[in-house]
């Protein structure tokens, strides 16, 4: 990389952010129904550039360096038919969200007569960074636009065409409806600099930045943001079985929570079960996470219990394993419980099961993640499963956003006052 | 300083953040009634410490040098028996208000029988970091804690002694209802390397930043804190008073915006009028705030009306007089005065003055500020004006808290997800 190169992308990135601000003031502007009419024209035109998007991926796929394509790789790389369409599909169920522009989330009227009306407006400049999966061009895109926000999209080199292909789809789907077309922008270069001048904010051209994929991008995103970042650096979730815990119930959700899908930031990595549990529950589930082909690595009570369990060490208490392992623990009651998901969690989603109402009142309110649940799998720890229609990730930070972001989450708020000339004493 | 000075308010700070954190964590889960007791023995600590409280504020003014003492600055500074009323009845105040942490915001069943609500919980750990009035001690410390979060507060060297004093008294409260006296820390060392400090965000303690004082400390602490910050730099608030008017209500309005208080953030400092209204509403609104000591800075058209208005530069369409000065400019028509708001406002608080419902409606929807209000002043944003009953602050971020940042704004919320077993298929 030379100098000249250095100038380039700096003075490309700033153009960005200065087109973006201005398509985001006329954006926030637009009427729900062109909004919606042009994403769905945007899924159409996803639909119809299924040959060029597919061409583009296999030319993506084709220049992969050896050594990176690895099957895990390949799959979040790869496109086909029923891939495209789906992305379709995705793009108009965010069409038909709730436009959340303009709603009044609360109002009320003072003493002197003025009445006050707390609005959601568009939060202005989302920037994604995100890595291989290209869908996340039309998945963030659509749901940014959905809720008024112009978005800059940086997507990894790997997929660099095919991320270019669905970009010019979703765009032929804003002309359609005369909206501006730097509401969703890609950016045109592999160059790995852009990412270092998204997060020094553009000038102050851009909001908020949400980091899509592995830890080591979250990581830098959360390390070098000069502007406030949607993420969650990693979901060390815990399951709680409490005394009493229906055994049956207890079975069914740790299965779940670990098992369903081993790579998502809501699988359980942590098992806790009550002492008090020890003889009567935690065989039969350790013996079942084995039977699933589940390595447990456990303290000693545990491995008291089955020969098979390896030994935990203190780093296992904080290890994201995101693949069929879990560590598991006994402890002695809800009050440790708690402090172990305090000590080694990471915020993120966290269950008890148990039949014990007050427990689980402890638990929900003295757990301090951005989601808590009683006798229900971790791995519901997502937008779609929260009634929200579509997520762009999960936030385990305590400002604006918490929990899974959809469309609300990335919307702002102003208060409009009307009045009948008061003046203030 | 020397290095040894730098290590060492590096370790202090550090430690303060720590015990914040540990303080922060009981406090969220401390009892409504505990709170709102500690604040009232507080509030009557702080009547009880009078006679220190004005031995050290009397300290503090004999040591100020004598280049700053200004009117103004000892105004802000000086404490007397009924300035020591004025906060304990603040505490008061902030003591008797709806605890907002266990409110449930929303709630939702979803089609597997699962109930999800949304909860507020406290932020964690706030920094307030202010001038010269030590009354901010008692104001600031009091949100932050009915919310539910520890406060971290830095204020001036020059009322050092007299927030040291209010802070003991502050602190007697919470101790009186065994709540952790870290709640309510105040930096114990003039050394201005604390702020600094501060706005590393302590090894990740700190959650959010406010400052509290005048456009340098509100832009040094926007331009280095890493961590979020709920302020505003300045208010350059507009009254737009638009065709057709009620021209007694007009006047009533913009004398209210500039002369009520004019070193408010809330208070006008451009006016603009349509041109329809040039020879009706401009000429007595001109000769009204000459009367009432208000000097003039128009454009062309302004002065063709009145001699006495002066010219006004381009800067001064940006400027924030703080004074009883007013820029004014003839505009055409709501889409102009909107445009003049955007390009020289700072998304503050901005007003329009017209008996024309639709314009009024497009005025509110379209200037992207905090606070946009229809026929009524501008100096009503303020916290205690919107019913908030105590505010930190006003926020012209986008993010989180915007406008007066009350008491719930203070605060984060979690997902609590009630289930009868229920896995994800």
């Amino acid at each position: 990389m030379n100098a000249r190169s250095d100038i380039d992308i700096h003075a490309l990135m700033l153009d960005m952010g200065k087109r973006a601000r201005t398509a985001a003031r006329k954006l926030a502007l637009a009427a729900p129904e062109k909004k919606t009419a042009a994403l769905r024209a945007a899924a159409k035109a996803v639909r119809e550039s299924a040959s060029a998007i597919l061409q583009a991926n296999a030319e993506d796929i084709s220049s992969i360096q050896a050594e990176k394509a690895t099957p895990a790789f390949l799959d979040r790389l790869s496109l086909d038919a029923k891939r495209i369409e789906g992305i379709a599909e995705a793009v108009e169920v965010v069409a038909n969200l709730k436009d959340p522009v303009g709603d009044v989330i609360a109002s009320w009227t003072r003493p002197n007569g003025m009445t006050i009306e707390r609005v959601r407006t568009p939060l202005g400049v989302i920037a994604v960074i995100f890595e291989s999966r290209p869908n996340v061009t039309a998945d963030a895109g659509a749901l940014a636009f959905k809720a008024g926000n112009a978005v800059i999209l940086r997507g990894g080199s790997e997929g660099f065409q095919s991320s270019q292909a669905i970009h010019a789809a979703m765009v032929r789907g804003l002309k359609s409806q005369g909206l501006p077309s730097d509401a969703i922008q890609l950016v045109p270069t592999r160059d790995r600099a852009a990412v270092g001048e998204i997060l020094t904010g553009l000038n102050g051209t851009i909001d908020v930045v949400v980091p899509r994929g592995g830890k080591d991008l979250v990581a830098r995103v959360e390390k070098e943001a000069r502007v406030p970042v949607f993420a969650h650096l990693e979901g060390i979730c815990h399951v709680y079985v409490h005394a009493p815990a229906d055994l049956e119930m207890a079975k069914k959700i740790v299965l779940n929570a670990k098992m369903r899908r081993t790579g998502v930031c809501g699988s359980a990595e942590t098992l806790l079960v009550d002492r008090a549990l020890a003889g009567t529950h935690l065989k039969p589930l350790v013996e079942m996470l084995i039977a699933a082909g589940c390595e447990i690595r456990g303290d000693d009570a545990t491995r008291a219990i089955d020969k098979r369990v390896k030994a935990a060490t203190e780093q296992d208490w904080s290890t994201e394993y995101l693949d069929a392992i879990i560590s598991a623990k006994v402890v002695n009651g809800v009050q440790d419980a708690i402090e172990h998901i305090e000590q080694y969690g990471s915020h993120h989603t966290d269950s008890i099961v148990t039949e014990d109402k007050e427990a689980a009142e402890k638990f929900l309110n003295e757990v301090d993640s951005a989601i808590v649940l009683h006798n229900a799998s971790t791995q519901f720890a997502d937008g779609g499963e929260f009634g929200f229609g579509a997520e762009i990730g999960i936030s385990t930070g305590r400002m604006h956003a918490r929990g899974p972001v959809g469309v609300e989450q990335l919307t702002s708020f102003k208060y409009r006052v009307h009045g009948a000339g008061q003046t203030r004493p």
